[in-house]
This record gives C-alpha cells, structure tokens and sequence, in this order.
C-alpha cells in the first residue's frame, strides 16, 4: 500500500496554522502547528516538515506559487503533502497539477485552526497522509474526508465544503 | 481514487470510545463517538456508522470477533471501517482477514480516548477512511498514519505503537 | 461567607462569548456559553442567566450602559456577576459604580474565546462567582485571579493584564 | 477585600492531577499541573505552588494528612489553597480545622481531570483563589462554585456535588 518511502510535508499556512492573538483579538499567524499535529496522531511515518511561508491563502501570490512548485520539483521525496489556506486551494493544486506529473501531491487544510480545539485538521492531516501514501502520481485536495483530482474540484463557500465538478 | 461507493463504519469499542466516569473515577463506555468525530472532521463521505459493541478489546470474545466478521459479510457495501481497541486489534484482523478477500476492510482505533482532548482518534480515523477508499480488497490495521496488512502488524506494547513483522 | 442568596448573571458579550466562522473566518456573536461553563465547572449555584446584548466592548454603547445599569437596579438579587468585553470593562465598571452602592457586582471577561479550548474565562468565571459572594457591596473587576474596585482599574493594554490604579 | 498578601498553593495530587497513561490504560500521576492551569487563567496574583505529594484522596494517609497540616503552620503565608482529591475532602479538612484556627485555607480539587479537556478543574482553582482572598480566617472547602466551612460539608457521592450539612 506505501512504498514506506519519505513523505515531505510543506506547510503554508492557512486557516489550519492561524492563532488567535489575545492582545489584539486577531487571527494571526506564528509557526506551523504540524510538528504538534503529528505528535498528537501518534504519527510515526518517516517525514520531513517544512515550513515555506505562514500567510492567508487568500494573499498568496503568483511568486508564492512559483516557489511551492519548486520546492515540490526540487524534493527528493515522491510523496508531498501540503497544507494550505482552502480560499484558494484549487487555485495552488492547478499551478502543481500542470507542472508535476510524476509526484503524488496532496494539499489538505481546514476550516478552524487546529489550536481553537474544534478544528478538522488533524482528521484532515490523517486523510492527506494516507491519500498520499496509496495514491499514483498526480495532484489531489484532500478535504471532508475526501480526495479529488485538482482538476474536477472547487470550494463550496456557502457550504464550506469542497466538491468534484464532476458530473456523479 | 475512490469509487465514491458507501463505506460501513462499525464501531466496536475500544480506547477510542471510552469516557471517564466522575462519580467512580473509571473508565466506561456509553456510546460510540464516532458522529462528533465525523462532524469535527467536517467528513461529507457518503457513510453509514453502526455500533456493533461496545467492548475493551482485551475483553472481546470469539463469539465477538464471529459477530464482526459476519456483519462485514452481509453488509452491501464493498469498504467497511472498523474501531477496535489496540491490545487484540492483530487477532481481529486475523480472523477476518482469513475469512474476507473480496472487500477492503480497514481496522483502527486509539491509543487515548478521544473524550480526553489529547487523542489520536481523530487523525487515525481519517487515515482509516482514506485507506478504506483507495487500498485494494484486503484487511488492514491503520495506525500511526500507517497502514498494515492484517498478516504483517503487531502492537509494540513497550512503545504503544503498531509495526510491521516484515524485515524492513 | 456567603449569604446563599441568588446570584443573577448578566452577559453582554465580549471575548468571553466569540465564536469562530468556518465559513468567513471572522469572530462572532451567536449567543453566551455560560451554561455549557457553568455545567463544565459542576457550579450548584443558585444562579439566574440572562443575556442582555452580544456585543464587542468596543462597541457598546452609552445607551447599552444605560440598559445594564438599570437592570443590575431592578434585581431582585443583590449579587450579580456581569460577563463582559475586557477593552471597556473598567468604563461600565464606573457607570454602575457611581449609581449602583447598595449590591455587590462583580464583572469579569476573557481575553481568549471560551469556544477557543485555551481560554481563561473558566478561571475568571469562577473567580466572579466567588468575589461576588463574599465581598461587600460595591463594583468590581474580576481579572487574572485578583479583584479590583471599579474606581482603581484600568486594563494595561500592552500586557493583557488588568491592574491596579493604587499605589502598591 | 484582599491584603494583596501571597497566597501559598499547596498540590497533594487527586483528581485534578490524574492524566492517562497510553501505554497501560490506567489514571496516574506525573506531576502537578497547576502551573499550566494558572498559565491559562492569565492569573497574576502572587503565587508560590509547592507539591506536597501526588495521591489519590483514598490512599492518603493520617501521616499525609499530618504533612499538610504542619505545611500549612510553617507557612509564612496566611492564605493558604489545597489542591486535593474530592473522595477524603471532608476528612483532610476536618484534620486542618480542628488544628489551624488563623489562616485562611481553602481545599479544591475536581472532579474530572484537568488533562482531559472537560474538567470542572479550572473553574474550582478559580473560586478557591477567589475564597481565599476574601474570606476570613478558617479552613473552607470551594467545590460546585460553593464554598463550604469544614464542619459543615460532605460529598454526596451519588451525585457528585459537595453539600452542606446544616439544615437550609
């Protein structure tokens, strides 16, 4: 089922890593919660965590993009997870998908920050790590326990759900 | 990835569902929490839960583990999850994975409740539900973010985690 | 110590009662948890719960002060514990200060979200409930374990604290 | 309402310090969480938390009991919290009252623990700092939002509520 080979995982940002800052009453963003995440879960697969930036996915740039996917070209890993904003998820998973063919990509975030105690991340994270590990190269989004091909998915703002533009 | 088929999801027990008890300072089992879980995971697979029993798996019975098997037989759909509790988890997966080869059967479970905060219940189940969507026919323990097939897994009961009996 | 009287609780909103939109991403006002608190914390108070207004302390009005000060009139409890925004506290703690001298009032708040898992208003609810049992009549700030009398507060907005206004 | 004096926190284990032992499925110690606790409360009174021993309430001994009591007489300060189990409350503060007649003293404890996210801990350290700035000499016990002079409380172990024992 795994090739039990390394799986880099690149973190964003994203609603999935905002904290809330009491003195100001923003959301705002320090590190990745992720190393926290995997120790949670118990997690003992062989990965490597990176941080690439912390911002909104609704402020990452064309040049933030450029360099995700570079990171993905450059990574001796064939299995990466990236966790990310879910404004503009699609968005990334499109750059990746008409550049990286010979990866597995899974990008996955959520729709409460992990440290608010409510948040889907970690059952998220769970799923990305597992799609990442049995799925055949290509660029997915994992979300609501789900995986979709970065082609066929789009985020449901009203619902708060992502959602295949497939025909079922 | 997945067939977007319906996954059985029966909940049998284990650490995953107990809750501590204020009046007598012990843990029991009420109910299975696999609804809140689905619902913090913001999960919209299609899905059908089903509380088989509620026991610890130290405590579980041949005429239990009979019980388990026969249902994943009857049942309609082609991938069924399963919680269990860790301490027997290995002979479970035995007993089906001797019996059951048309149909992806994925065994997991918790190493701490998930009415206590810390859990790794939540991470584990969505492992679990994606294992459930992309592995072939077979059965599988998924723990740790990794997925093992039922004649290759044993608990490390020094380290509370799962591991391969393969050579590596 | 206490005069087992009842104890009528006001919440105005602040802090304290945000809640996070998945959808948005921004805080919001939905309605006061202080009975999922007052459940949390086992209290057997004789307690009444009224919500007055939802409403940021940044935003409440002379006419929301008015609303409060002459509800805290017209109890019949002589105790009363008010939930509130921490920016403007010591602002409505002083518009009943110098109205209101014959029941003992109590106001406290959080500078974190209730529904956020880390908050402090669990710890500063029950501080309230305690002061507002044995002190004397008058109007007080319950914040960060220690009590204050409303005409010697002000919030340090710098550190997050509130403080005493009195030579130490 | 408080001489601003120090207050000193004494942890005897109980309840309120037990945590979940992954490995084995058994409640033990490790060591006090108070200082977390009082972390989250944003609490800035002047503090010193010393752990007197880490036991569950049942298994307390006269000698323990003994401990406390001298404890409490050494102590240079005259306002004293004790974090202890709620099953020999009663009896612990029975020793203290018959014994310590100037201190104020003030027992809490919980009755689910504080490392299991839902525990009535927070908000009974809370009032029991509160009781302790404000009450006068004598030895209380602050459980439920209450506050209990010794020779007038039990637990009611039906319900899990401390009560009082004078007729109301």
């Amino acid at each position: 089922m795994s090739d039990n080979g390394r799986i880099r995982v690149f973190a964003t940002g994203g609603t999935f890593d905002k904290e809330y800052n009491a003195l100001t009453g923003q959301l705002f963003f320090q590190h990745t919660h992720l190393a926290d995440m995997l120790r949670l879960g118990r997690c003992h697969l062989d990965l490597v965590v990176e941080s690439l930036m912390m911002v909104d996915s609704l402020e990452m740039s064309d040049r933030d993009r450029e360099l995700i996917a570079e990171r993905c070209q450059v990574a001796t890993e064939n299995r990466i997870v990236i966790t990310h904003g879910t404004d503009t998820m699609e968005q990334t998973a499109a750059v990746l998908g008409a550049r990286l063919t010979s990866k597995t990509i899974v990008l996955t975030g959520a729709m409460v920050p992990y440290t608010f105690g409510s948040s889907d991340g970690l059952f998220n994270l769970g799923t990305a790590l597992a799609f990442a590990q049995t799925l055949q190269a290509g660029v997915y989004v994992a979300m609501n326990g789900r995986c979709f091909h970065w082609d066929e998915v789009r985020k449901n703002r009203e619902l708060g759900i992502f959602e295949s533009l497939r025909k079922s």
